[in-house]
Parts: C-alpha cells; structure tokens; sequence
C-alpha cells in the first residue's frame, strides 16, 4: 500500500492511497465547499447513561447534489469544486467537512447535565474514484486496500489520547438516509466507548473468563457446524446470518481468529475477508437485482489504552428491508424497549441468499 | 370507567371500555379476519446479551388497507368485518391478530443459543370509534380515560407469570411504519425486562441508592429551574425536551412525584398528565399544520415480582423528523454505535415548541 497525506486549503487532511506508488504531482484540490465552523459538544442522558453529541453545524450539510456537482468525484476544474484532486490513486480519505466530533472542539457552557467537548474525528473514506462503482463491485485487491486503509486509520487514530473507539461504517441507500452517493464510507473516532460495543465487549469479556474462549470463535463454530446460516466459510473467514439475526438480512463477517481490529490481520486473514465481502455484497445487489441497501459496521477492540483480549474484529449488515419493497421499521418496540422483532427466520433468509449465485473473479 | 370484557369468534379478548355505562347488547362482531397461528420464539443475542423475537406469521399482516376496509372502524355488517362492534363505548382493547408475544407459544426445536417460547401478549388499543381523530385531539376525560385503560392493562397483564414488562406504546405516521391509520396504539407484554428500560432502571436504582431521590425527580426540579425547555408544567405534571434529547423533538411526559405506573397515579396527576399529553400532540401537529408523526412509548415499573421503588412513570416521545420535511435517520452511529448525533440543540427546538400556541379546551 503506498500513501500521501496532503492538506486542504482549509488545514483538513487529505490521505491518498494506492496499490501503485502515487505520483508526486497530485497537490490538493484549490478550493473547497465552506462548511460552517465545526464545534459540536456532548451531553450526559443520565437515564441511558451515554453520551448524546450535538453537532448544530451538521443541519445544513449537503444533501444529494445533483450528478454535476459531486464533491467526492475528482476535478481540477475551479467551476466543478471537489474534496478530491484527479491523478492515480485508488482510495481517498478526508476530514468530514461536517464533522460530528474534531480534535479542535471547545467546551460548551454548563448545562444541568455533565457536558463535554465534542473531541475526537469524522473521515470519509472514498472507496474509488468512479463514481458508477460500489464497494462489492470493485475488485478483490481493491477491496482488500480498503481493509487496509481501514487498519491504517485505526492505528493513527486510536493512537491519539482524545479517541477511545474507531469505527468505520457504511450507509447505504436513501433508505437510510445517504445524501451522496458516490461509493464511500465514514470512520467515527469516539472520545468514548460507545454503548454498543461496550456491550458487546463485556459479554466477550465475560465468556472468554468462563470458558477460556472467544464468544464469537465459539459461536463461528456452532454456525459452521449447524451450517444453514453460513454464506462464506473459508479457514480465516466467515460470512454467516446469525442464528440471533434482528434484521431479516443482517449479516456478520469475521476473520475465524480473534483478530482484534484490521490493524491486527495478517495479509492473507484480509485477502479471506474481502472475499468473503465482495460474496455477501454481490449475493445482497443480486437477490432483487437492484442496489441493496445497508447500514454497515466495524466493531474492533477499543483505542483507550487498555488491553482487550476479548475484542474479535467484525463487521455487521443492518439491512433495512425484511423482504422485497417492504421495510422493516425501527419503532416502538425496538426504540422504546431495546427488543426486536423480526417477522422472519435466519434460515429462511439465509436460505434465499445462499441460493444467489456469484462469481468473485 | 365501565368495563365489559367479551370474547371473539376466534377466542380472543375484546375489552371496551367507557365513561358511560355500556349496553349489555353490544356483542363481539360476528366474523373477523383470519390470522395465521401465532407462534413465536425468542433466541439469545450472546453478543448484545438480549432476546429478539422471531413471528414468521407477521410477515404477511394488513398493509395500509383501503378506507372502506379499515378493521378498527366498528362494524355490525359481515360484508365489512371489523375488529370492534357497534355500539356506546370509547376505547376497545383486542387481542393482537398477528402478536409478537401470545400467552400459547410454544417451544422451539434447540437451536446454538438458547432459545425460549415468546410468551407475553399483544394488544391493540383503539383510541376512539371515530377514523377521523387523533390522539390529541379527543376531548381530556377522553384521554384521562385511555390513560386509565393504560393502567387497567398494566394491572392485568402485569399479574401474569409470563409477564415481566408491560409498554404501551403508539406509532403514528407512515414514517414510522404504520400500517392502519385508524387512532390506535399498542402494548407489548414482554417476558423478560427488555434492554431500554433495564438500562433506565439500573441508572434510577444507582441514583436513588447514592442521593436518597429520585433521578427524574431531580431533572425535572432541574428542568423547571433551568426553564428553556420545558412545555408544560404544573403541581402534578412535566413535559419538556429534556436537555439530552436524542431526537431533535424529543419530549417527556410524567408526574412530578416518582409513580410507578399508570394504575399507581392518582385522579388529580392522571388528569395533569392527560392535559401535559394534550398540550405536546396539539403542538406537535400545529407546529407544521400538519399531522406529526412520532413513536410514543411509557416506561413503568417491571412486572417481575420485585418492588422497583426506583421506577418513575414516564412517556417518551421519539418524532423522526429533524425539521421539516427532513427525517433523521438512524443509521451507522445509531446503530451500529448507540451513539446519537443530533444536528440541533434541545434549546432550540423546545422554543419552537413553547412559541406554538394550543387550546386545551
């Protein structure tokens, strides 16, 4: 992987990386769009205990551009503004212009809640230049790039002391909300641990205490075994719908070994993750031959300077359709009591993407 | 409040409820819709440590059917069946024809996690007779009823063995997923105390146990101190956009004194919530003059055989809108973080709010 960190006009980072060396004349972009100074804070809810962050500059940001004015796509045209310079590079990786939390982030005047500044980062990740591709699409050395670029992130920015958690993310489709669709993908560095994978870390923690095991290598292995719900199983990867799936189509995809974030796989632990990727994100675009929407999620071990031996690196699909044309609403059961509830069965589903055929090459 | 109880064709239960005696003549409709056998399972998340809910037969329930077929329309003609008959009461309570939760399920064959029956219940709760009403604009001892058939539920399923948590909850608007646009809600018995309100319990418990008071009964004295956000207060009631809403129109209602539950309130704070409950839902639609979609729920105590001094009665309103005509979406952060990012302060939004004249009477 070869990288160039450049800076924007406005002091934002901008990374380029690539599989061939990147040409040295690539400069920055002239002029960016102005986004509005971002200076977001945090709120304590005392009664779900987790940070609220409230980020007030984020409620004019772009929203779906026409074609023509695509920040993502490259240009070295002064009329066609772009975040992107154009030259010989595969992935790009940027400061959010609209970022939820920043290193340069101020405290906000006492509230009857416990506040905080709103530290840490939000990039985005430019999975390729064109913008007609998406990430299942791409080739297998691209996508495993992407991994990579990944694991590079979660090095340089859990590293830093206001960034407790790196989580990359993809939103995919105006179903949840995307506003650009040019293929890419985001990376929330928290100044916290969040809820989610909190919970989740304490139960690996728990079952790795009583059973000298991962809880997820176990459970990688019960899937096999069973072998109804698995879509990509290989020595150092698997892509399963799990037996406890709360969305129809959820997916998770894993290397076999604990591996504890992408910063931590071996090369050929990455080349079976994006395999077993491209497999689960070709079956999803195929299955109804038209662009499936997602929401899509790393969970790696925590950057707040502790050990976590428990931590197994995973990615986890929130599909938001629970058949053809129908969503699944998140409401009131699933808001308000935390408990959901899914009108369909792991098998049946996993059924039907199993039967997709596809070819990786 | 006069109450008859009757039974269905099918064996279900129909409960009407009235401020005025009801007729010994109104029997349950003739006919009514076919359901498929309810039965459903519940499978452990070990991941997330929660129980989620698998109802096939909900897969292919009534989506948006046309006007002239609505089946909490009362009803005495077999050509157009309906859930409810004809006659003089104000709110009717059925069993759910397609319920997550049902006191028959059976078990499940074993699967790699644990796995159990979804006992519980699911009931439908009709607001009023009249399609054409909502919510907050029937007239307050309307409303001071259903808050009454709240507790009368809360008492009845609560007493249930396989009942540990009772949640009325109503979502309103296609936005969030509603399917019959009839003024209803619902209310999901749960077998188990679901991660929401087990997370809020333990935050009340910890609070109570360090500061000999309530947490919510702290806020709210905060709250009314602070007085930028609150939209509705009196000796007995609050409602206010707490100050770490999550949405942007985020607002909680309940008494001022830590009641633990609809049956638990007394006349006088049942008819204050009832006024604080109208004055948020007369707002909520004249802010944009239109129809404001949102997911209510209400907390209250667990049903699981321990006192829960620590529980405080409150309704929790989630709107998914962030301003007009612009939904939130819960997407990667949410998801995938339970880490909520709002775009606007609470300040802000709940002077939009205060500024929004209504008449209760």
């Amino acid at each position: 992987m070869y990288t160039r960190v450049l800076s924007k006009p406005d002091g934002r980072a901008l990374r380029l990386y690539s599989r061939r060396p990147i040409p040295e004349t690539i400069v920055s972009p002239p002029s960016t769009p102005q986004g509005a100074p971002a200076n977001s804070h945090m709120r304590w809810h005392p009664l779900r205990r987790e940070w609220v962050a409230y980020a007030q500059h984020r409620q004019d940001r772009t929203f779906l551009p026409p074609p023509d004015h695509n920040p993502l796509a490259p240009s070295d045209d002064p009329k066609r503004p772009s975040e992107l310079p154009v030259g010989d590079y595969d992935v790009a990786v940027f400061d959010n212009l609209f970022p939820t939390f920043s290193e340069n982030a101020t405290a906000h005047p006492p509230e009857i809640v416990d506040t905080r500044p709103g530290k840490g980062a939000c990039e985005v990740v430019v999975f390729t230049q064109d913008p007609s591709q998406s990430l299942g699409r791409l080739p297998l050395s691209h996508i495993e790039l992407i991994l990579e670029v990944w694991g590079d992130r979660y090095d340089d920015l859990g590293r830093r002391p206001d960034v407790q958690y790196v989580m990359p993310f993809e939103n995919r489709g105006v179903e949840v909300g995307v506003t650009l669709h040019h293929p890419h993908g985001q990376i929330y560095a928290y100044p916290f641990v969040p809820p989610v994978p909190a919970t989740e870390l304490a139960a690996q923690l728990e079952y790795q205490r009583q059973h000298r095991c991962g809880l997820l290598e176990h459970l990688f292995a019960e899937e096999i075994k069973d072998g109804r719900r698995t879509l990509y199983v290989s020595d150092e990867a698997i892509a399963v719908v799990p037996v406890c799936a709360r969305y129809a189509y959820e997916v998770w995809i894993a290397p076999r070994r604990a591996a504890s974030s992408f910063a931590d796989v071996t090369p050929a632990e990455r080349a079976e993750i994006a395999r077993a990727l491209k497999t689960v994100l070709l079956k999803f675009d195929r299955l109804w031959d038209k662009p499936f929407p997602y929401v899509m999620v790393v969970h790696q071990a925590p950057t707040d300077g502790s050990a976590h031996p428990e931590a197994h690196l995973h990615i986890e699909f929130y599909p938001p359709y629970r058949m053809r044309d129908r969503l699944k609403y998140i409401a009131g059961s699933e808001l308000g009591a935390g408990a959901f509830t899914a009108d369909t069965l792991p098998e049946a589903k996993a059924a039907e993407l199993r039967a997709v055929e596809v070819s990786l090459e």
